[in-house]
């Protein structure tokens, strides 16, 4: 087994590092270039600006690494390890200025995810996952919550603009049917890394990118919760639908989910 | 026009020192009592300890003020003056371990909501409103978005146990078929705080009570926003939907809102 311990202490600092960065941009937001790539659809210069700093950083460290990130074109690498990441994920609540986005870093190799890492800066929260190897919470071992039923635990339904509108609908309905709570907080890694630490039963949505969710399916994963087997590079080439959940709820949300998309 | 200067700067003071009373009873969660009020409803050893110190601040400060809050009996005053208080608002949050959650202290007198204090301890936030005066964020003027439609916006909606689960659905159905994302961070208090501070374009629930709303509410329309003339007494009594939001968006929530409920 491959030991990935000297990419992990440099995703978790560069995170931290990134996570400070953009932490400055917050809090002159005023002065931010905003542009928009879509409805809906927004990006800054912070955003740019931190993936640049994460990219250079990745290539003075690993310079034989891969890195695809969700703001500029993809740098091919020569190791067989690959970094996919997401500099500012809640961009929207960033530019609006509410606190809560994150910083994605998730590293593949062997056609896995094999190390993610999700800071939050804002209350200075930092998510670790090594495959085999578990995952912390500012170091401290996480799991997924355990006993608790869809009607006693809430469950965060992810949406964008990259789907149908509609398609959102009997989801959400089929949920609050079961006594369940929806939540959505604009930031699907950290709602995922809410997951993985026991404050929310469950995620889905109908389709998420690979640098939003390879680092948070992961941390679930290897927190004790369930998700999808799925192909890491259809992941990064085309994004897919995420389902995620605690042993207790997962069957039922991926049979809400698959319900009313057939 | 009666001054509540005085009564501002305590509510103000004593909101802080009750987040960070909340936010120990939050580093030390594990120890947490948790009961169970109903379907989803949750309270703390937390919401309660955290009321009754506010409500000793109050009776020290101004020993013949009313008191309504969410865990304890009401206490009838003598002065015109009521507090209108919920010591933990996201108590569903606090118990998980989401650092969302707030302290929400609004001041009534005259059939009116007069003072509005909301305290993000999580993040330092502090939003204070007063009738006439205008709404602040950490002392600074606080202002809704203006010139942002629905379609470019996000809209928050609230949902609890005591409505029939399915009344939410043709709400989001709406608010994403014009184009609006949906938002629900489980702190209505904070969510409408939101709203004031430009950060959200509405908020929408089919029944909140006083103590989540009042004071949020006061801040929107003292940041130039719009919400519904409500009886104040019948919100303490009963409670009552709230609809509030920008000027650009309100006339489009509230046709939302009455569409599918009557």
């Amino acid at each position: 087994m491959t030991n990935f311990s000297d990419r992990k202490e440099f995703a978790i600092a560069t995170a931290k590092d990134a996570g400070a960065l953009a932490l400055r941009y917050f809090a002159d937001r005023d002065a931010l270039v905003v542009d928009q790539k879509g409805a809906q659809d927004w990006v800054s210069e912070a955003d740019r600006n931190v993936e640049t700093f994460i990219r250079k950083k990745i290539a003075e460290a690993f310079p034989d690494d891969g890195i695809f990130g969700e703001e500029h074109e993809p740098t091919k690498g020569s190791s067989g390890f690959d970094w996919v990441i997401d500099p500012i994920d809640g961009t929207t609540n960033f530019v609006n200025g509410i606190p809560a986005w994150t910083i994605v870093l998730a590293g593949v190799s062997d056609g896995q995810t094999q190390l993610g890492v999700i800071v939050e800066p804002n209350v200075d929260e930092t998510y670790v996952a090594e495959r085999g190897a578990g995952a912390t919470l500012n170091g401290k071992p996480m799991r997924v919550a355990s006993g608790v039923a869809l009607d006693s635990g809430t469950v965060s339904v992810g949406y964008s603009n990259r789907v149908e509108a509609a398609h959102v609908i009997p989801v959400i309905a089929a949920l609050v049917e079961r006594g369940a709570l929806y939540h959505r907080n604009a930031s699907g890694a950290l709602s995922l890394a809410y997951v993985a630490a026991g404050r929310l039963l469950g995620y889905v949505e109908e389709h998420m990118n690979a640098w939003d969710c390879l680092a948070g399916q992961l941390m679930i994963a290897e927190a004790g919760g369930v998700i999808e087997d799925q192909d890491v590079s259809e992941m990064i080439k085309d994004g897919d639908r995420v389902i995620a959940g605690t042993p207790d709820v997962f069957d039922a949300l991926k049979a809400i989910c698959e319900g009313p998309w057939d």
